[in-house]
This record gives C-alpha cells, sequence and structure tokens, in this order.
C-alpha cells in the first residue's frame, strides 16, 4: 500500500497517544507505590522555564487532534486544558483517540496541497498539508512526547524506550 | 505531489540533523562563554541511567543513515561512536548528511513494501518498509533529537522550540 497522508498521519498518533497512556498509567502507580503527590509529577519540568508534564500531554494531544481535523477539513474536538490529575490526563488521551478514530482515510488521504493556516505565538502562518505535516506536526508531536517520557524518567519513574515506541526498541 | 517514502523520510533527516547542528553550536558557544568543560555537556545525562549527550546525537545520525540506506537498499557508511567534543559530533552531523543528500527519491520511492532485517537487543526483527518508517524510525529518530535538547536545556542551555524545529515554533 502506497505511503499516503493518512497513513503517516493518524494511525502513528492512535499508536502512540496509547504509549503515553501506558506510560502515564506507570506514573500513576509509581506515584502511589512511592507515596508521591501526582501532582508532584504532573508539575515537574525539566527546566524552570520549560512546561510541566500536564502541557506536554496537552499539546501532544492538540498536534494529533489538530492535524487531524485540518487535513480532513472538519472542525477538531476542543478541550480546555484543564487537566491536573492522572485520571483528567487520561481522559484528554481518550477523547483524543476517540475523536481521531471518527477521521477516515478518504477524509485524510489526498490533503498534501491542502490549504493549512495557524496562529503560531499570534502570527498567522501558512502551510500546505504535507509540509504543516511533515515539518511542523510531526516534529512537535514527537517533541512533547519525548518531553512527557524524559520528565517522568528523570523523576525517577522505571520506563524505557520500548514504553516510547510500543514494544519495539 | 503525493506523500512519499522518499519524502515522509530523507528530507526530514536532513532538515532535523541541521537543526541539531545549529542546537550544538549554541552548546559549543555556551560552553565557552560560562567556562564549562564541554565535555560536561557532552556527557550530561537526564538520569544516572540514560544514555549522554554524544549517544543522543550518534543514535539520531544511525536512525537516518540506517533508515536511508535499508529503504534505499544500499550500504549506509559505518562510523565508530568515538565522537566526544563539539567538534566530532559535528563532523558526524555532517558526515551524516553529506550520505543522506547521496540518496535520491529513485532510491527510496516505492520501498514500502521492501524488507528490512535489523538486530534489536540481539534479536532479529523484520519489517516491511513504510512500518519499519512510521514505527520504528520516526518514533526513534525524534526521541534521541528531543532527548539531545532535553539534555541541553536542562543544564542551562538558552534554547526554544524553534531551535528543534527549525524556526516554525
Amino acid at each position: 500500500m502506497p505511503l499516503s497522508m493518512y497513513q503517516a498521519s493518524i494511525p502513528v498518533f492512535i499508536r502512540m497517544m496509547g504509549n503515553l497512556s501506558a506510560i502515564l498509567d506507570k506514573a500513576a502507580a509509581y506515584a502511589e507505590a512511592k507515596k508521591i503527590d501526582p501532582s508532584v509529577l504532573i508539575n515537574a519540568r525539566l527546566a524552570p522555564d520549560m512546561r510541566p508534564l500536564s502541557f506536554q500531554v496537552q499539546t501532544a494531544s492538540d498536534m494529533a487532534k489538530g492535524c487531524a481535523a485540518r487535513l480532513a477539513g472538519i472542525d477538531a474536538p476542543s478541550f480546555p486544558d484543564t487537566e491536573s490529575t492522572f485520571p483528567q490526563l487520561q481522559e484528554r488521551i481518550a477523547k483524543t483517540i476517540a475523536f481521531l478514530r471518527t477521521v477516515t482515510a478518504e477524509q485524510v488521504d489526498g490533503s498534501e496541497e491542502r490549504d493549512v493556516v495557524l496562529k503560531l505565538r499570534g502570527q498567522e502562518t501558512r502551510f500546505k498539508g504535507q509540509p504543516y505535516l511533515l515539518t511542523f506536526v510531526l516534529p512537535n508531536f514527537y517533541f512533547h512526547l519525548t518531553t512527557a517520557y524524559a520528565i517522568l524518567r528523570h523523576n525517577g519513574l522505571d520506563i524505557g524506550k520500548a514504553d516510547f515506541t510500543g514494544g519495539r526498541g
């Protein structure tokens, strides 16, 4: 099957958000076992002027649902970024995956040249669908997923790269 | 232009390795300005059982050149992972990009079903070209790039996400 805009985006998002969910389950269990207030992990950062774990999860969700909607030419559900517990972050991931599952290959395929307009730091930025996916969404999506992983790893959670990639090292 | 195996891999690798090179230039300048021994940054880790900055750069390079070679059906250059200074890491990146530039769309396109065999933790693992790129290479490539960024950010380097993505926030 030739590589398509759908294959390079939606199943990747679903898979990686599922891996993130499993990592957050391990983080919640770790907090409970070690008597760590979960908010310590959820608010943890790698540098004082970097964003905390909750933001990394919310932004990975935004990248995935925003991309799916823009490539499909439909509206994405809006989530208010108020999650402050592990169950709430899991619900955010579940809602994101549920939305992604409604988006079909028929809607996304052929979106290489689709006009995408978004606001970045208050400035309107225009992309075509293919560079939007390859040079904006995927680097940002993986950046926030990896930062979430790194925050938890730095805070002692016993996970490995296979947790991140989903079982293939 | 329809999304192709080439477009989803080689130009992405070249672009992101270039961004990494610019980040390492800033790290070297930061070390000099702050009188930090560069090896402190090059050996820095986010957790005692995570790998240091040098490994992150080497592995990002390996992911990119290995993927390019396997999808194109050619041999990748072998680099011995001995880099221990910023100039050596920059040379590694430059050699990686130089190799990637020799790989053509004609060689890589149509590799969706190509058999890829690699050793992961001593075990032979088989992929088809498309899942190899989407579920193995890209998650790993971005994982190591982001971890390199996070190590430097955690150690005080003044960079932002635009340095990572190459100017689009």
